[in-house]
């Protein structure tokens, strides 16, 4: 079945934005569209007005750039985090990623992508800036890279080390080496390599 | 990763949207949304725009109860096509498959749903009545089943069978057969023993 033609141009409008997103073809387009219009007219005009709203009036924390539904977002606000601390992450999925391990108690700064060339991203392009003004203000003890480990993130941890150093704080970087559960012999050999130059003292708790 | 808490209530609300649709969980709607935070404002306001304007705007046709954007749909209104000539169907997926086939110029009707007492859908709850009406005034030569070929399909069949048998109309229904391209082996015997007591003449333009 092709869908060349719909019988209402309503109906062709929405399948043509949902199969804008994504992974989602013409036929799934179809059929969600077509499940909405089975729906209440009330759910239905949430559904869109959720759409809407989230472009609208969605805002970027001031200070770390994660998304907020405020000026300043709720990691920002709490007075109960580590202040000094700061983790370096490239996007609010990485944010969403760290805070739901429950391990972390600092800030963040979103960085809004990573150094790459080829797509024509430079410092300029991301907050680098901003994370210098923070670390120049001498509140912050310590600094934790968790870019990913491509060449790009490489290059940007390289870049941002290298605008840090000067203010003479600690610089981390999110600890690589083989994954919970893992079996050793089916691990890249560059993680199995790090892991074995990085290992760590032997802790019964751990 | 588990997405128990977002760092927005705006960007919450559409994923939780997006993964009330079919098919989709919520990392995919999460992926959805962050697609639509990185597009323009007017392009994510038309979405949903056109998922508020689906729902409120759309008609359905006083005649055969396809989606129209009138009232009275583009098939129905189009004097070219044959009005004596009946397709009966389940829903408006079935009119579009059928219209691009391109091989029907008669008319439609469209049930909206089949006799299911399994989940409680009598003939009352389908557009049986005015289907009769529409025999009843003598303008139509042939009505065409084509329900699908299940126990429920083949029961409405046979209940709208029966309402318009009085009126002494051409009662016809889809072929079944084999299907084209289909070998044989793989063919379920049921289709195949239908396909061989409904043989028709060879002809070699076919």
């Amino acid at each position: 079945m092709t869908f060349s033609d719909y019988p209402s141009k309503l109906l062709g409008n929405a399948v043509n934005e949902f199969a804008s997103l994504p992974g989602i073809g013409k036929k799934t387009a179809f059929r969600l569209v077509m499940h909405l219009l089975r729906q209440n007219e009330s759910d239905v005009e949430r559904f869109g007005e959720s759409i809407i709203k989230l472009k609208k009036e969605i805002k970027y924390c001031k200070i770390c750039f994660n998304i907020s539904d405020n000026d300043i977002c709720d990691i920002c606000s709490d007075r109960s985090r580590d202040r000094s601390l700061i983790c370096i992450v490239e996007n609010i999925r990485d944010v969403i990623a760290i805070e739901n391990t429950g391990q972390y108690r600092g800030l963040y700064h979103v960085l809004g992508g990573i150094i790459s060339p080829m797509d024509g991203i430079g410092p300029s392009d991301l907050n680098i800036d901003q994370l210098e003004e923070k670390v120049k203000s001498g509140n912050i003890g310590e600094v934790i890279f968790a870019l990913s480990t491509t060449m790009e993130g490489d290059t940007t941890n390289y870049y941002i080390y290298r605008r840090l150093v000067p203010y003479n704080i600690k610089i981390t970087s999110l600890s690589r080496g083989v994954a919970i559960g893992d079996e050793l012999e089916y691990t890249d050999e560059i993680t199995l390599g790090r892991s074995i130059i990085n290992r760590t003292p032997f802790d019964l708790q751990k």
